[in-house]
C-alpha cells in the first residue's frame, strides 16, 4: 500500500499521460497499467476551453487521482501559480512541483523547488517535488514536509535507467516518507531495479508512451513494479565474486 | 510459448531445485513460480536409494517437464554417463549439459561441453548445454544441433546478474534455438533484463532459494520474466543523451 | 594550463594532504605527483599552536599554492568564518567551499554551498566551492561568480570512481570556469576518465594516501591525469557496437 | 619489464600498424608510443612485391619486435599457413594467432585457436593467441604452453573498452604467463584499468589510429599503461559504500 499525505493506492506505478499516440491508446494503456495515480501538466488542461479535445475526456475520472505537475514553470512563482490554477479546477489538490532549471537536459532547479515546495505547503498542498539525486537536498525537501520525494533517475524522456543507484539508495535510506523514482526510467528492468533498491513508487511516461506497443508496455510496466516490490520484501541473494554451486556436492553419488 | 525440442512451455522461467531451507519452502516456491521445467543435479538423485528423503517426492512430477543435469562432470564422458543414468530412470529425455572447468568460478569447460553435447545429441537425447558468452562457442554449439543455448550471465550462484549484454544480444541475435539465460541472475530486475535482450529464457536457483522468503522471491521472479518478455515484444523507447519533455509544450495555457 | 581566478598552474593534479601513514611519506608523495595545489581542511592548522607538529613544516611552502577548504562546516556561516582564518594566516586567499549536509554520506549541502560561496566572493576570496553533480546547482555556483565547479565523482574517501558520467558531462558541457572532479577518485584509471569527460583538473587525497604505498600512487595519478587529459585533446575513436578490422582486408596477398 | 618467452620488454604497450591516416602519422605514433613490439598482419605484408609502398618501411625495424598476426584466418590451418610465411620471411618468430568466427563481432574461434596454438608451438613459434574472455579456454590455451594469453577487452575496433572485468580478472588471477589484453580498448581511461586490474600488458590499433589526433593519442596510452601499471604496483584503497574524511576529525581546532 502506496501512502501519500491521507491518500492511499495499492497500485505503485505512477503514469503519465503525455505524447501518446492517441487518446484510445492513451485510456487502454491507462487501463492496462491498474495505474490509480494519473499525471499531467496543468499547462495542458482545456477545462477552460471546452471546445478543445481534452486528454482526460476519455479517461473514467472516478477510478483515478489525479496528479497536476507544474511543467513548464522556470521559478518557484510561476509553480506556484500554476498550482493554485490546478487547484482551483477542483480536480485535485495533490501537485507535482517541477521546476526546471535547464531546457536541454530538463534537470531541476534545487533552489526554485524548495521554495516551491515550501509556499505550496503553507498554502495546504499535498506536495510531491520532483527533484534531482542530490541526497541532502531530498532531506531538506522532506524536513519541509514534502509528502513524498521523487528524485529522477535519469533526465527525463532520456531512458537512461537508474544511473546513480548509489544516491537512490541513501534518499530511501534517509526517508521517512515515500521516495518515488520519477524520470529516466526506459524499460521494465529499470523500473523493477528501482523497486529492488526499496523505492515505494515509480513514475513514468515516456518509457510506456514512446514504445512501440504502448499498451502492452504498460502492462509490462505493471508487472515489473510488482516484481521490484516482491523482490525486494523477498530480501534477495548476496552478491559473491566467486560462484557457488546450486547443487550441493555431498553425497554425490556420481562422478 | 517457449518451444525446446519437442516441448512447448508457457512459463519461460526454468527453475533449479537445490539448496532451499526445507522441502516445503521448495515446493510452495516450485508452485508459486508456475515453472513447468524443473532443473536438479543427477547426482542428487536418491531414485536408487528409496530409504533417504528425496528432494522430488513433495512435488506432482506430473506437472512438470524435469531437466536433468550434468553437474558435477568435468569431462564429456563423465557427462554422457550422468546423462544415460538420468535417462535410465525414465524421468525425462531432456539433459542439460552442464561440464565445469574450473571449481573456484564454475566456469565451463568449452571444449568438454561441445564433445558431451555432440554425444548425447547423437544419443538421442534432448540437449540444452549450459555454456559461457562465447558467441562463437555458441554457434558452434547450435550448428552440432543443441536444442536450446544457455549462457551464463554471471558465475553460477554469484548473483552478479549480466555482466556482458553485448555478447548475450549477439548470442540472441545469431541463435535460431532458444537462448535460455543460466547462471548469475541474482534479482528480479537482472531477470526482466535479460528478457528484454530476447532471451527466450531464464533459468535461475539461487537467487530464489537464497532468498530471505524465497517462496515471495519465486513470484516476484515469475512477474519479472513476464514483465521482462512484455517489454520485449511492447519494443522498448530509444535511450538519448538529452532530455525530452513528456509534456508537449504546443499550446501551452499556462507559463 | 588549468587557470583558477589570477592563478595559472601546469599541473591538473590538486591534491590533499589529510591521512597520510607519516610526514615524510607524505612530502615524498606531494613531490612524485608535481602537483601544485596543495588542499587542507583548516581545522587542522595548528599555525597557532607552534609546539605541536605541522602538517606542512616537511613542505616547501613556496612551490605550493595551499588551498584550505572548510571540512567540519555544517553551515555557510561556520564556512565563511572557517576561511577568514585561514586568510589571517596570510597563507592564502584562494578557498575551498566544503559545507557537509549529511554526516554518514559526506555529500555537501548545496543551499549552505551557495550561501557560503556567494558571500566568500563578497568578501574578495578566489572560491572553488565543492558541490554535488547536480547541474542545475553547478550553474547557479558559476553565475554567482564561483572561480571554479568542484562537483564529485562519488561520496569522499568511498573510492567509487565516477558513478554519473553523464551528469559530470554536462556540468563540463555548460560551465566556462574550470570542472575540478573532486572526491570519490579512487584509482588511476578513475582519474584519467575524469580528464577523458574534459574536466579541468581533478582533486583527491585517500586515492594516493589510502594506497599500499601512497608515493607510486602519486606517482600513477600523476601519469593518469596527463593521459586523460591528452586523451581528451586527441579526441578519442567512437564506440560501435559491432567490430571493425584494424586491418584492412584490401589487397589481401594470403588467406 | 614483460616476458613472453625469451623476449623481454620494457614497454607494456604493444601497437597495431594498421588504419593510420598515413605512414608519416604512422610513424610518429609508433615514435611517441616507446612501444616495442608492433603487431601487423600478415597479409598486409608486401615483402614479396618490392615496388608497393610498404607500411613498415618507415619504421627503423631494428628497434621493435614485430609481432604478426594471422587476421583473416578463418581456421587453424589458414592461421598456420600464415605464421609460417611471416617466420620464411626472417623478420620474427612470433606469432599471434587470431582465428575470426565471426565476421561482424570478428570474435574469435574457441576451438581453431586451440588448434592454431597447439600446432604452432609444435613448430617451435613463440604464440600468442587472440582469444575471448572465456576463462576456460585462457587456462587450456596456457596448458598447451601458450607463452601469453590476450583476451579481449570487447569487440575489436569497437572501443568500448572492458565489458566483463570479472571474468580478466580471473583470467589474470589464474595465470602464469603474461596476459595481454587485446581488442576493443578505447580509451586512455580503458587502458589504465586494464593495467590495474593486473594486466602485464595491453595492445591496442584503433583506439590510436582512428583518433582525431593519433600521435598525441598514442602519447595518451603510453602513459596511461604506466599509470595503470603503477596503480597496480602501488596497491589500491580499497572501495566504500559510505564516505570517510580525508580530514581527519580529531584535534579540530575550528567549528
Amino acid at each position: 500500500m502506496l501512502k501519500v499525505g491521507s491518500y492511499s493506492f495499492n497500485s505503485r506505478l505512477l503514469l503519465g499521460t503525455g505524447k501518446y499516440p492517441d487518446f484510445d491508446i492513451q485510456k487502454q494503456a491507462v487501463d492496462v497499467s491498474e495505474s490509480e495515480i494519473l499525471t499531467f501538466a496543468v499547462r495542458r488542461m482545456n477545462i477552460f476551453e471546452a471546445s478543445q479535445p481534452n486528454f482526460l475526456e476519455k479517461l473514467d475520472l472516478e477510478k483515478y487521482t489525479l496528479l497536476p505537475n507544474t511543467a513548464g514553470a522556470k521559478t518557484a512563482e510561476e509553480a506556484v501559480r500554476i498550482a493554485k490554477l490546478a487547484k482551483a479546477s477542483g480536480l485535485c489538490d495533490m501537485i507535482k512541483v517541477e521546476v526546471i532549471g535547464c531546457w536541454k537536459t530538463l534537470l531541476p532547479d534545487p533552489v526554485e523547488t524548495l521554495k516551491a515546495t515550501e509556499e505550496l505547503l503553507k498554502e495546504g498542498f499535498t506536495v510531491l517535488p520532483y527533484t534531482s539525486d542530490d541526497v541532502v537536498l531530498a532531506r531538506k525537501l522532506e524536513e519541509l514536509g514534502a509528502h513524498a520525494i521523487m528524485p529522477g533517475a535519469s533526465p527525463i524522456g532520456s531512458g537512461q535507467g537508474i544511473i546513480n543507484e548509489l544516491n537512490l539508495g541513501f534518499i530511501i535510506e534517509q526517508s521517512n516518507v515515500p521516495v518515488i523514482v520519477d524520470a529516466g526510467i526506459g524499460s521494465p528492468a529499470d523500473a523493477a531495479k528501482a523497486m529492488e533498491l526499496g523505492a515505494d513508487g515509480v513514475l513514468l511516461n515516456t518509457a510506456v508512451s514512446a514504445a512501440k506497443d504502448p499498451v502492452k508496455m504498460a502492462e509490462a510496466m505493471k508487472l515489473a513494479i510488482e516484481a521490484g516490490r516482491l523482490g525486494y520484501e523477498a530480501g534477495r541473494m548476496e552478491k559473491k565474486r566467486y560462484a557457488t554451486a546450486s547443487s550441493p556436492s555431498e553425497g554425490m553419488s556420481v562422478g
